[in-house]
């Protein structure tokens, strides 16, 4: 049998029960963004990994080398901000192809320092090899969590305000401008490349909001809250539904949205990698924590739904009509 | 400039100072077998990472699945052997080619799977991608050592005895029954095979020793002694002396090397991968150490050669007799 009959998530599917009974008092395996390894009673170490690789999560002709170094460090340092963690450390593993330029190295990590200055993360390892034609890029970083503030995929509760952090669609946005070789130098294109290309993991917000005891559970927003919301739903067995009209939308994204044609609830439900924070907070505290963290992050804290009971599925509403995209797809906004 | 020109410690070199001023109290990165990351005032966590890419570190042809499970993961626990770690947790990324069979990764798994279970480290976590073409593969291990027993390859003195654990070349001969399409169904071909194919790290002698005093540096042999020494030359400022007379072999290798006119020097000197330790020990507790390990282990303590005054280089000396291998490489042996 070939893995495409069975996907990825079939092939974890199949082996990530097999390691149960080796799990450790205290250790937290695969189904949250990190992994949790306690480190003393009050403390734990995180742990998360991506591999990224050439021409599958990204085209070396449509990001400089400096935005990949940049990129791929974020989208780890994003997991840590998932669970409200501090990044202690990054190990950055390379395949290089033999005629890479030793120029497009410097700047790679360039980028990769950059934001690793940023978080004062220090690249403590790694390894470099060859490869014979893509590029390979593999990090592991290691964050600390207080462990009665690390907030899990499983701890939304019925009633709970679902938010987000930032703008959604923004980076699918950016693809967008890419895909459709979309002039990059007008502002609203340039925005949203910005976003695509060197997204801000969320780092300060998630630790802030990791220590509120309203928020019940957060997780990053890495394919698209209609895909990333099921995970919290799965694991904390209950149902949702998504008001379409409070989807936060930047005024580049609807501009530009616009002007092209696009589906805009397309881009922003489903579209990927804006890598800011879902959570879901107690109804009761929602007010004072949102006004907590417009003050002290000078931006809105997005409310998009709420918390129902039921089986996992996400129910969409727009103007109190209900929208079946789960059967449907997009095509209602078309 | 392309990679090429400069190599891929070229390129470490120019990055890898980047990151020191980062580097928090009592970290330690890059020039070990592992990194450190403090846990409390008497342990800390290792880790090391390994990328393996199809077609530089392996053949699908020449290494069944089953024994690439095994060996990618026994190659990073021989990193936490090497420091005299216990392991803690690993995490698998895995870039995996549309075409390849479910029943592949699941022999692949099952490998990795008992390896796991011997030395009783959970798979944590990981990340599970699409590969154009190539079979990808990064490894993270997280291990744990008491910090007064860790070993550094800095720690060499002089006048140590330089030691390893194991016979040396049995790896590199079990390459070259594959590279010469030897017939594998011969006792001798069999035994070096499955040094290649399924290597052992060495968790308990490492941690063994790591809780002997007089041991004071040490190292996996992952490039053949004549590299790895020179890492702990170059990291405690010292040179060797190697007595080639004394390298230890196996039977079959030298069965196998004698029928086939084999180089035995050249492949146990400088073949790669026995993943045995590499390790000097004070010449005056030598003796008891060596009697211990034979007591516990039922296997000897290899005695290789001295530590000396002198800047970093490896002397070479069979039968009283200095042999220059470093400017002159094995042709002395042919």
């Amino acid at each position: 049998m070939k893995l495409n009959k069975i996907g990825e998530f079939g092939f974890i599917a199949r082996f990530s029960d097999k390691f149960n009974d080796l799990i450790k008092n205290g250790q937290k395996g695969i189904g949250d963004d990190c992994a949790v390894i306690p480190k003393n009673k009050n403390t734990s170490f995180i742990i998360t990994t991506d591999l990224l690789v050439e021409d599958v999560h990204f085209k070396k002709e449509k990001i400089s080398a400096f935005e990949l170094g940049y990129k791929s460090l974020a989208v780890n340092l994003s997991d840590i901000a998932a669970m409200g963690g501090i990044a202690n450390s990054s190990f950055l593993s390379v395949g290089i192809p033999k005629n890479t330029d030793v120029e497009w190295l410097d700047e790679f990590i360039s980028g990769y320092q950059k934001l690793s200055e940023k978080y004062n993360v220090p690249l403590l390892g790694g390894d470099t090899t060859k490869s014979p034609d893509m590029l390979v890029i593999n990090i592991c970083v290691v964050g600390e969590i207080e462990n009665k503030k690390t907030k899990y995929r499983s701890g939304a509760k019925n009633n709970d305000i679902i938010c987000v952090t930032d703008f959604l669609g923004d980076s699918a946005g950016g693809l967008n401008v890419i895909l459709n070789n979309l002039p990059d130098n007008e502002d609203d294109a340039k925005y949203l490349l910005k976003k695509h290309l060197m997204p801000e993991p969320e780092i300060f917000a998630g630790q802030w909001l990791a220590s509120q005891k309203g928020v019940n559970a957060m997780m990053d927003v890495s394919d698209g809250i209609s895909s990333d919301l099921k995970h919290i739903l799965d694991a904390s067995k209950c149902a949702a539904e998504i008001n379409l009209e409070n989807i936060p939308l930047s005024d580049e994204l609807k501009n530009i949205s616009e002007k092209n044609n696009w589906n805009i609830y397309d881009i922003s439900v489903s579209g990927g990698e804006d890598y800011c924070l879902l959570l879901t907070v107690d109804k009761e505290k929602f007010q004072e924590i949102a006004q907590n963290f417009q003050t002290k992050f000078n931006r809105q804290l997005f409310k998009i739904g709420r918390i129902i009971e039921g089986s996992p599925e996400i129910y969409f509403f727009k103007n109190n009509k209900n929208i079946d995209l789960n059967k449907k797809g997009y095509n209602h906004f078309k």
